[in-house]
């Protein structure tokens, strides 16, 4: 293990959290917040002098190997929700350091579940920070560090591994730095395109921006406790309800449209699918809501929202789905697991995962009927590895497991079975709200206990990083030297 | 495919369908229920007749596929269901054919899960009859007909391994039929002492003779609407609780134990786990009983009695467990999951199948650290080999997706999330009663709606067949001819 190096990148992570914090500090000056700004504007330069002394002295060996990779990911996660969670502690916003930590690393990892009752009557400042957590999140805070610090080596691919969502992953250029570059770029890009639409529909600059932010990190943090129904304009539902299936497409796909290679975003098979799946559910639950709105376009308008904001995970709400039939309800259910595309900021099992399971088991039943029979799996006319396979269905197994395990610890709490199972679905695919009274749409996380707390921020971790970063830092194994 | 060997098997089937409905038709003379008997001897006779006119002549080829082996035992199971919903209809005990078919199915399944409301009022036939379903399905219906007729072949194995629960199967003696025959003299065996047991307990033979069939089957079906609790003695609690842990053990472990092999038996990690889980389950409930029952050795009979009866998904009751802290009732819904072990008459997941899932994930972490790291998963000693790891992470896989598309089904009852979710799972594991007010301990399955029902028949079937046979049905590719 490089600690060396570890050392190094943790203490960059404190030096580029703390020139962030400069940003909401900023936001509060404007707005004239002089407390706030002071608050997490020492926090700011806190941070940073931290980070800028650690770093004076750069590691002899910079090279690491795949596990120190993904320990680093584990470990800065928690740091960096811990430091963030830091503005709303001590800015008294949030009382409680574990709610705190909880709506923290609900932002970072773009779920976009809150503990708070009253969001309205936060700071700018605060509000700020809460849905910049999810644009910072969204990408992914390593990838950050690796597009602006000076931080080489050949072996940052397994940082990104670990850090960017789906089964494989496809470097854009052989330089990782360039990579993460190339992704910023179209993230601010994207982002800027859905500010300039939004106040288009008249939504004004700030409530543009921090929603903005919440849309591309696919997070669900709203400044307005009934979220994007506070608006009730058809336009801005619209705008957002393009953006949020935008984002949760697989941000290589961007790269090679801006190279006009058309031919091969139309041959990526999640794509297709990914987009086959909104327009199902849009059309089955239209069909469901026929008598709950009084006209078609009105159904379609809200089904096209929930769907696009379940299956994205990002957490928007334009109506209550909690009122919704049963039928509607469990399809969204199933689209939060499913999630968005591997590669875009959306959580969830994403759909390319989903894909490569759907072909093992039709291949299984295929060997049942021929046992003799070869054959492979393909994906995108390129063969799926055994290796791929199954560590997918050893993902999907460990998944199950967590979510078990969680269940029987959340259950503690005493509230009801669909309250219980949803949380922590909702957490784990990083999604938001739940289903239910108590968390769904017009709801919060603010009643359930300590325990459950940690364990759904440790669950929603789990999910950003597709577990194994996590679940590490849980394995006695990891810490053993062997080289 | 051989379609002249499968006509015969499935003709041998009605005979011996027609043969075991003569000894209800017995009972109801006994108890002097005349039309009753007379209806049921009927149907004995024209099954017997139809088969023996279509087994006279026996097939030229004997041999056998697998894909056919598969094929049989799914027609075979849905036929052997249809005829024995017949006496339920015609009797007029279950005036609906869906009603009579769901309650067969969950006969023969071994689940337990019933639509009747009013048990105690069903004549003394008809309740043998039901509970007897369990005892027939719960060793096979094509074990027994190759226990008792004329049926060689070498390839006659296909058709155990298609129904003996478990990942793989073990043949205790070379030749099938012999194996048939040694697994039904343990199963006659233990349900006898189970009765003598259970008069000694001063239960009425009539009730003994019918709790030890649904025992032995791991069924749960009564003859009482508050199940075993009707009795309320420690004493048959007791003995129904230790011949539902025996009838969850792998019935290999039984011919060991005949044969003295006991060291092989110790060295069973399935049994092993098995007993581990049990009792740790035992303990959780009871602490987290204390404060709901007077005294810790009541808390210890009614969560030894629940435990046992949802681990082995038999489904008796003595206690209404709706009434439980959420915790307990989280740990019953995970061993629904998990249930018995391979080889024997439960059903669920089976405690192999999940143990080999947990090594293959803790192999995949150790993977995760140590990419080139080789290593192998092993089972009593013994070198699990890839095909059987891939071909149980798929089964997982398939089953979860079982869950999903039944889910989305029933969920247009309208019923609550914890009805909807429980109800699938009772009886895709084959356990009985579901959470709730409406499935649970108190409660029945009538109120769904007829494609809710057949979707759950079909679950039933599903989980009892682990999956293949019953899928394969509906697979096109199966029937195209490929020799």
């Amino acid at each position: 293990m490089n600690y060396e190096m570890m050392v190094y990148i943790l203490m960059n992570i404190s030096k580029i959290e703390g020139m962030l914090l400069l940003i909401p500090t900023i936001v509060s000056l404007i707005y004239g917040e002089h407390d706030v700004a002071k608050k997490i504007g020492l926090l700011a330069v806190f941070f940073i002098l931290v980070g800028y002394i650690f770093t004076m002295k750069k590691p002899r060996k910079i090279d690491i190997f795949a596990k120190d990779g993904i320990l680093i990911v584990g470990i800065a996660w928690i740091i960096f929700s811990i430091i963030g969670s830091l503005p709303f502690y001590i800015t008294g916003s949030i009382p409680s350091f574990i709610d705190a930590f909880f709506e923290t690393v609900s932002g970072f990892t773009t779920t976009g579940s809150t503990i708070l009752v009253d969001i309205e009557s936060l700071s700018k400042g605060i509000l700020f920070w809460r849905s910049f957590t999810h644009w910072i999140g969204g990408m992914g805070v390593l990838v950050f560090v690796m597009a602006i610090i000076p931080l080489a080596g050949s072996k940052s691919v397994h940082i990104m591994k670990a850090e960017v969502p789906g089964p494989t992953m496809d470097k854009l250029v052989p330089k990782t730095k360039q990579t993460a570059k190339i992704l910023y770029f179209i993230y601010v890009a994207l982002t800027l395109f859905e500010i300039i639409f939004l106040m288009l529909g008249k939504m004004p600059l700030f409530d543009s921006i921090v929603h903005a932010f919440s849309t591309a990190g696919t997070g669900g943090f709203s400044i307005k406790s009934d979220s994007i129904g506070h608006y009730d304009s058809a336009y801005i539902d619209g705008v957002i309800t393009i953006f949020m299936i935008l984002f949760g497409i697989n941000f290589n796909l961007f790269y090679l449209a801006i190279l006009n290679k058309f031919s091969r975003i139309v041959r990526s098979e999640e794509l297709r699918v990914y987009l086959i799946i909104i327009l199902t559910a849009i059309v089955l639950i239209t069909i469901d809501l026929r008598n709950v709105y009084d006209t078609i376009p009105e159904a379609i308008r809200y089904a096209s929202f929930q769907v696009a904001t379940i299956i994205t995970t990002t957490g928007f709400m334009t109506t209550d789905f909690n009122l919704w039939p049963h039928f509607s309800r469990s399809i969204l259910l199933i689209l939060m697991l499913v999630g968005a595309c591997a590669g875009s900021t959306g959580g969830g099992l994403k759909v390319s995962r989903v894909l490569i399971m759907l072909k093992h088991i039709k291949l299984e039943l295929k060997r049942v009927i021929h046992p003799r029979a070869v054959s492979n799996i393909k994906m995108d006319g390129k063969i799926i590895s055994d290796d791929v396979i199954r560590s997918v269905s050893a993902y999907l197994l460990i998944y199950s497991l967590l979510l078990v395990l969680s269940f029987l610890i959340v259950s503690i709490n005493e509230f009801d079975f669909e309250t219980t199972i949803t949380s922590i679905m909702t957490c784990i695919n990083n999604v938001g709200p739940g289903f239910g009274d108590l968390i769904g749409p017009t709801g919060n996380f603010s009643t359930f206990s300590d325990l459950s707390k940690i364990v759904l921020s440790l669950d929603m971790l789990l999910g950003r990083l597709e577990i194994f970063p996590i679940l590490l830092l849980f394995s006695p194994r990891i810490y053993k030297r062997r080289f």
